[in-house]
């Protein structure tokens, strides 16, 4: 039955019960069986004898990350420089197991953007270490911030490319938006959902919003990305207002608290939908700022939850604790058991900065309101306005790394730094 | 100047500098100023001598929750039961803070919603405790469960209505819906982000609505309210899958990884927009189920997370963690100094279940396609699907409070108990 067999990684098209399916054929551990990826990023397994037929639709060896073409590079395009920091971007499908593995060399990610290389010059391709971002730490992305500074003070370069893992870039973003200071020249962050040897990968389009991007006006740390799970546009969100927010979606990425900077088409269409952002000056140095201060936990209030964690981080002398609190910025303050404001007013005692985010993500925190917040802020603790959680531990880290003082800290904490409150913020900001 | 005074507590025009503001009048502190609560809850000063002049719109004593109203109750219309828990929903503005403060008595709550006894007969209204719901532990929630089971076992009940405070509602509506076993008739969670004496209280529509939702086939626990910022229409969300996504917007609930149960407008009408749920069965016996193994913990991993927190867990002899693990479900499992998983597979050695669920919210957890999530799976870490993590949090809870078997909690983490998992998730189901 020869039209019931295919290589793995071959594209096909399986009829099984009168239903197709279309995707990549990965290597089955099950004789009997066919394992296929779907462009959903999900696999799927079928009996053999389940199946009717199978249409190869591309044979392994026309992959797209597999042709590594030649870079054809033009000089008189502008300069712009790149870092690759690994990533699913920078992998390709693992047919053997239907997961990914790294790309051999960093040229093979430009292969699949021709377009990028008709936009920009892409001077120098950086990879300072290769990573799945889950597994980034506060140092890699000191490494990451002092290179970038190096990169935008070279006079030929207007901007900068950062490829990274998804799993983490909105963090990333947020510390490179505090520790590059005096921003001169756009840093344009961009990712992809599928791996780029697979026919729906999303890099190809996030690659080349991001060349128009590094290009722009808006010297801004922006994440460039899907707009929407088509392939028609992107968005730029400020690095400091973007969360991951689905597992899998290409348009994963969303504003939170603001609104996307900019619309940016593959053809270089570039629309300004935000004009709250700081303007690109050549003649500008960026300044590196990288201090971090790693004694910092952000952890997470919920009914049930008892104050042990606190005080063992108190304990272990923690600099700071941001907490996502509830609502307007609550945690237990009653007479109950599970009360943390005693726990919170030891920490604070002991030298603990203690801030409380909003665990809804959207809305701005009013301590005022009911009684719980006002004493929680009456005992010291700092709420974080309209700061993402993740933001705002990103943030007491690094002004922690610069000074331990409880009133420059509180004041710091309450100051616009990199774009991370909103004072414009309205009920209407609300994305759905 | 008699034009520039009038009584706290009133709701006056308020011109200052050519603008006109709208709310009520405050007791100010500072004898020069003015404060006043806008609709949007927000609190706004101004300096007595920029005040141009003020208009009283209405006087204090004529504020809506000050008219206790007469409770006109009809026998003739269907019977429910009400338990009222606390919450903004249960309070009225404080005019001396600013701040709410608990009503007096229950039956001002029906007061603002004549129309909701114009639906039902409410045969009993029950305040078992008032707590604001930051202040809820999983004691409230057994409490809670065993009274509603109790109510709706009444066979002249028709169904329930709970009113909470809205920080927490999400995780009590998802506590219930395990807690309660062969549910027979509809639970309508309700609530307010205005308290009810406000010209704004979101109260009385979501009242409403919430009353037609409790005569409905749906025998589901479901949280009703406000599907968008206008007083036009309410959402019933299944009670597993809703979440807290803003700080004050009324449409402040959204269902997650699941559509709406239904749309329910304040007059009646009611269409369903999902088939996926339990048939009403009068016949049927509600069984209270609500045991629940308190020493469970929900922590969140990040770039720069110590495992640390996840250690002293262990060492506490934590029955079950759930970790807010990244992207497809991950956190860092190389060789970094920060990796999480010797720690993790310590916990698990002890005895401790060990699961990940996804910080993003949105989408469904793929533990097989990346290394570091095949390497945690391949610990006996638990991948929670597409669960909030809030709910993976309960659902630990309440089966540990029944098997301490491994194999048997992994078992039941991964079976649909409560409408926590949704088998028929695609990536379209995406709220943005």
């Amino acid at each position: 039955m020869k039209d019931k067999e295919a290589a793995s990684g071959a594209r096909v098209q399986i009829k099984v019960k009168d239903k197709i399916y279309e995707g990549y054929l990965l290597e089955s551990y099950e004789k009997d069986a066919l394992l296929l990826k779907l462009e959903s990023g999900y696999n799927i397994g079928f009996k053999k004898k389940d199946v009717d037929s199978i249409k190869v639709l591309r044979t392994p060896e026309k992959a797209p990350a597999q042709r590594e073409k030649e870079m054809h590079q033009r000089k008189n395009l502008p300069g712009i420089s790149m870092i690759i920091t690994g990533g699913t971007i920078s992998s390709q499908l693992d047919y053997k197991t239907g997961g990914v593995k790294p790309l051999t060399s960093p040229e093979q990610l430009l292969a699949i953007a021709p377009k990028l290389l008709e936009t920009v010059n892409i001077r120098k391709l950086v990879r300072p270490f290769s990573m799945l971002s889950e597994d980034m730490t506060p140092r890699e992305w000191q490494k990451l911030a002092g290179l970038a500074a190096k990169l935008l003070n070279e006079k030929e370069n207007q901007g900068l490319i950062i490829t990274h893992g998804t799993d983490t870039l909105h963090f990333t973003s947020a510390a490179l938006s505090f520790m590059l200071r005096d921003l001169n020249k756009p840093v344009c962050f961009t990712y992809s959902q599928r791996s780029i040897d697979r026919g729906s990968s999303d890099a190809t389009m996030n690659l080349q919003a991001a060349g128009h991007a590094s290009l722009s006006q808006m010297a801004e740390c922006m994440l460039v990305g899907h707009a929407t799970s088509s392939d028609n546009f992107c968005h730029a969100i400020r690095g400091t207002k973007v969360r991951k927010m689905h597992t899998s979606r290409r348009d994963t990425f969303k504003g939170i608290n603001d609104s996307p900077l900019a619309k940016i088409w593959p053809d270089g269409k570039f629309e300004i939908l935000n004009k709250n952002y700081k303007k690109r000056d050549n003649n500008r140095q960026v300044n590196e700022d990288t201090a971090f201060e790693e004694k910092v936990a952000l952890i997470k209030y919920y009914p049930g939850a008892s104050s042990e964690i606190l005080e063992l981080l108190t304990d272990k002398k923690y600099k700071g604790i941001v907490i996502e609190g509830t609502g307007l910025g609550h945690v237990a303050t009653s007479e109950s058991r599970l009360n943390w404001l005693p726990a919170i007013k030891r920490a604070i005692q002991q030298g603990t900065i203690v801030a409380i985010a909003p665990q809804t993500l959207f809305g701005r925190l009013q301590p005022q309101v009911y009684s719980g917040g006002r004493e929680l802020a009456a005992a010291g603790v700092i709420h974080t306005e309209d700061m993402l959680p993740e933001v705002a531990y990103i943030k007491l880290g690094w002004i922690l790394g610069h000074t331990q003082n409880e009133k420059e800290v509180k004041h710091l904490m309450g100051t616009n730094i990199a774009g991370e409150i909103n004072r414009s913020l309205s009920e209407k900001d609300f994305l759905y």
